[in-house]
């Protein structure tokens, strides 16, 4: 990973029916959430959304092979966070996108998801094969 | 729409993920346990699960035109509900599909969904568009 | 109803996690995206969150007693759309509110939720009971 | 943790609306699940639901702290699956929950809760504090 890398922070509403009868998120809706961001993060990258991604390249998604998170404030419905996303690490055909939820300045949440990058099977549309990362895809992350 | 239809009931739990900060099933929950139900009704008419459909007839999906619930009784986590579905009515490229959810002999919510039976356009994947409803599918839902 | 009714207008990205397996928006989605923009509104009507909300009135949340919605043409993962929110009607205890739902300048999708305004009763935290909705609350959203 | 362990498996069908437009489960959908196999966990350890647990002790929910899931093989809609969950370690007032899904004999996802037992604060129900949990809880989960 070099010293830079492209970032995307956006603020998110934590809206009444993301969170439970605490009142506060229901941890799946934080991944959800991620997952939100690492589009918005790519989109950021490339300059089109995912839609437009699957039809630009041989892509058929990233789908997700490991994921981790630590929740350390929870949050509540009317609370506006926001979430910062980078890639953490590419390697060759998948890559680690981290993203650090902050309330203010707290960090709130913290995850890191793992992904490989596929296409369909050229020989088999029900199959999918991982595939490199396209260089053009890596150097849009380097700033 | 004859006397008699074919009806699933199913009983689900209401999970703790299924709720909102008032303890109560958050309502959008609802149309995703009818809409399960509507798959269940027709996996017991036709012996097969919606996968397997898509790939036995010309058929995309069914999605909805329409839905209409009542929210009569609340329901929490813990809780254990029974869901009645049945066709109410098919017509020539649509249907109607009736659920009853139940708290005991309670009616607590009902919903009406309707559907229309698609396939994908021949000339155009990306497209879909209405077809009648199969006879032998309609002809499955008699009893 | 009178003439004019606060509007909230926002725009919502539909989301990859959004959607089914036909590439479109899994419609219980499109109803918690309205349930957050009844939210907005009552937030641009009042000028604070829900949260806040429940700690100004003597109120535990509007739960719904009926929707309807019409789905006209359907939206995938990546498209932008807009969420026009207004009070219907107000009645003594209840209130519908009207969603409508575009791309670009076409009507997507309809929903009308019937709302009651509720808060605990006093004698018993765990039941709710139905509540007139409180005069300065109606006044803010006539414009 | 000894040797032996309470396990609770149990039976889940993909539905339609877990999975995304790839047709496989959107991973968030795995955690929910995870989330309600550690409630049939508990309810089959402590002989009654998540509910009434609350009322029972003095307890306030388990939050999750860290969680930590791995993607071994897809599932899409119309799959069933097996869920087998078990409390891999009981710490002062935290504890793991280990979840297994399988495809047959494959496994499929793996997962790790870090949850913490809480209750509401005293003195300030809207503060919630860990606590040591119940000695009478844990035994219940040795077999």
């Amino acid at each position: 990973m070099a010293m830079a890398a492209l970032t995307n922070t956006r603020r998110v509403r934590i809206e009444w029916g993301d969170c439970d009868p605490m009142g506060i998120v229901f941890f799946p809706r934080y991944l959800a959430m991620f997952d939100d961001s690492t589009h918005y993060l790519f989109e950021r990258a490339l300059g089109y959304t995912k839609y437009r991604m699957m039809q630009a390249y041989d892509f058929a998604g990233m789908p997700l092979v490991d994921v981790r998170a630590r929740f350390l404030i929870p949050s509540r419905f009317g609370d506006d966070v926001d979430i910062e996303s980078q890639v953490g690490e590419f390697r060759r055909s998948s890559f680690v996108v981290e993203h650090r939820l902050r309330k203010g300045d707290a960090l709130a949440v913290e995850c890191f998801e793992t992904r490989v990058w596929i296409r369909r099977h050229p020989d088999d549309p029900d199959a999918m094969q991982s595939q490199p990362v396209p260089e053009d895809v890596k150097a849009r992350f380097a700033v």
